[in-house]
């Protein structure tokens, strides 16, 4: 006996068809309840007149991103909406670093979470005594980078690309043959001791090259910052390929278009196979306006609205209700597009009294001439859609209602 | 690709924290309507004003303990609120009978469910009449197990423990080296039949000595009850040892501490690790004194409330509501305690009308202060609880609700 699983139900079942599917991303868009506004959340506080509207002959629901009491991080939430299960679908933390700055990871490619540290020799021993090399400005970090740049270019075949991010962070990429992913990170995560080498896990000649590359690499970035006062030592941390998984395309005869502002957004999107789109400007308006433009050469838009989370992040309920009131200005323009299936939601919830990624469930509205509207809804906010018709569902579980309120799901057997 | 197990993400993800966790479990709490009242439920008709007040500012949900329509054992029932999937974690009936009189159990231990049967001989082969030997009174059980206990210590250099439980109901521990536990049971299910042989598991010498010790052990008992009219054989059914599972400190990096009056709770309780409370009295507020005495001690409370499920199993409608009633007296008392996160919920649903444990999800309260609460919420109830902003959730997965509200779980994935 086989059991299904989600993506082989998508596989089997999905069809093609004429209709367009919107997924719209609210970064971080659930919230809590503020004192100040009467216990209001930011979503439930804002003046959105067309979102409200719209609730009312939509359906409302909660979605959970990972699994209860689980806060996901930006990689989880968008894994999750995508309909890739993020417990089963996650990325190392060197590819997301790199994500996070744009750089174009090929296949192959390892990618590595670069700290710069503080090293004091005994002999020819390092140990380390600041993890983070007094945390440099950004500024510094870009010239320390430039010169490791200029210096090491190549190591056994090997190409070496360094990219700095922020801080003391910086990513660097390995580019050549035969490189694995299995090796364990440098730093010792305390100070006061010896940096860690770079072990391959066992049985893999790919890894073992890999850490070879490693070793050799850490050597020559310390000859090279050998004069520098503070960051004078590199930690290696989460090496990570890019992975190849099931494409957007292959689970769900989609063509999927990205709309995102922001490096990280545009790399998980283009991970599962999307077509990321570049255009000018990064206004809410200038990303519809960019939607715009391409609606009638795709049939899936994924459109990414990032400073919902970072207010959320930065404690500013009132921002955060003013990028919701700015969305809502916008939404007429979207709707006027007329998509089949339009999703308005998370990939989790960032409240502003929380000030991080929190594990409450989203809101989600769902609109489609398909839906059971319930009557008693006045707008869009997390209480209505804790009672909404659409109920409380995993997030990942979003994309097999968008393709069946789309007519893109084949019946499951006779 | 490796996927993340509930218990997995649990050892990953829990951090250490000043919080404090509270947990009351009053058993069977769930009810049925009860036309007598007017078709409200005991806790929805019970005076409580205290918990209707904390209803208001509190998470209010539904709790699955195993699948929809599957009533749990007080175990299952409890393996699900400490966040152990009951479908994978449940012990044998040995170790339950073992654990619902207290008894010590060791590792290694193997534990037998035994009955006093009345078996008549044809020949030397007994042929069981009585699979309960008429259900003797407890008294008489207790004085047939001081005799078996008198008469027989040791076989083959393993130690033979004798404990009554009721009625017809004994447990026997054998202890000693390299005993197993996969040994069948004796009883026959139907009389006229003579008692089944205990069956090693094939492949295996430790099942093989139990089963020998076992065959043993039938003999001498019955040579020692030989002239007992109606008790004169002994069947022995669930051969289990207490399980080795990952403990409450390993998984939640909690320090837990469980309050309970009844032996099978401080069992289940200790079986996950958590340090069980000896103390004085067995009221609730007797409880909550205990849970006073030690609130510097832990960060882990699992405070247990016998006797709603008791009053619920006679068919006492007013006795649960009575129960019900009493706790809230006394919850002032608790929230005094200024508990960082507090759960209030059932094991499993006991309705008056129903006599029985039942399928029925359990309501549950949550408190903290990242709550969102529903404004329209006039009380604590099964019926709002079904329409809560907590939703419907498997009881497993309370425990990473309560440490995310306890702010003791990283964020998954960046």
């Amino acid at each position: 006996m086989r059991e299904w699983t989600y993506e082989g139900l998508m596989q089997e079942l999905t069809k093609t068809a004429e209709t367009k599917i919107l997924l719209v991303v609210l970064d971080g868009l659930g919230g809590l309840p503020i004192s100040e506004i009467g216990g209001k959340t930011e979503l439930e506080a804002s003046k959105k007149p067309n979102l409200d509207e719209l609730a009312k002959s939509s359906m409302l629901g909660l979605l959970e991103p990972v699994l209860p009491g689980i806060s996901p991080g930006s990689s989880a939430g968008h894994f999750a909406l995508f309909g890739y299960d993020p417990l089963r679908y996650y990325v190392g933390r060197g590819v997301l670093e790199a994500l996070g700055i744009g750089f174009p990871l090929q296949e192959g490619d390892v990618a590595i979470r670069a700290n710069f540290a503080t090293a004091q020799y005994e002999g020819n021993q390092p140990i380390i005594v600041d993890r983070r090399a007094g945390r440099p400005k950004t500024e510094e970090t870009e010239r320390l980078c430039a010169e490791l740049k200029n210096a090491i270019s190549e190591i056994d075949g090997v190409q070496i690309l360094i990219e700095p991010v922020k801080e003391h962070r910086f990513v660097i990429v390995l580019r050549g043959e035969g490189l694995g992913e299995g090796v364990r990170d440098t730093d010792p995560q305390v100070t006061g001791r010896p940096p860690l080498t770079p072990q391959p896990e066992p049985d893999n000649p790919e890894n073992r090259r890999t850490a070879e590359i490693a070793v050799k690499l850490i050597e020559r970035t310390a000859e090279v910052l050998r004069s520098e006062p503070k960051a004078n030592y590199v930690l290696l941390r989460g090496f990570a390929k890019r992975p190849n998984w099931v494409s957007f395309s292959e689970l769900y005869k989609l063509n999927a278009c990205c709309i995102a502002v922001y490096p990280m957004y545009r790399g998980l999107a283009q991970l599962v196979g999307m077509k990321v789109l570049d255009f000018e400007g990064d206004t809410i308006a200038d990303e519809i306006a960019a939607l715009k433009s391409v609606w009638n050469d795709y049939d899936f838009f994924f459109l990414h609205i990032k400073p919902t989370d970072s207010r959320g992040e930065d404690g500013n309920w009132q921002g955060k209700i003013a990028v919701i009131e700015e969305f809502d200005k916008n939404l007429p323009d979207i709707l006027a597009l007329k998509p089949d299936v339009l999703a308005i939601t998370g990939d989790h919830s960032t409240p502003a009294t929380y000030r991080a990624h929190s594990w409450h469930p989203v809101p989600v509205l769902l609109h489609s001439r398909w839906v059971i509207p319930d009557p008693e809804v006045k707008g869009f906010g997390e209480r209505t859609c804790a009672k909404g018709t659409l109920g409380r569902i995993p997030s990942k579980f979003l994309m097999s209602l968008l393709l069946a309120h789309a007519e893109r799901l084949e019946r499951y057997q006779a």
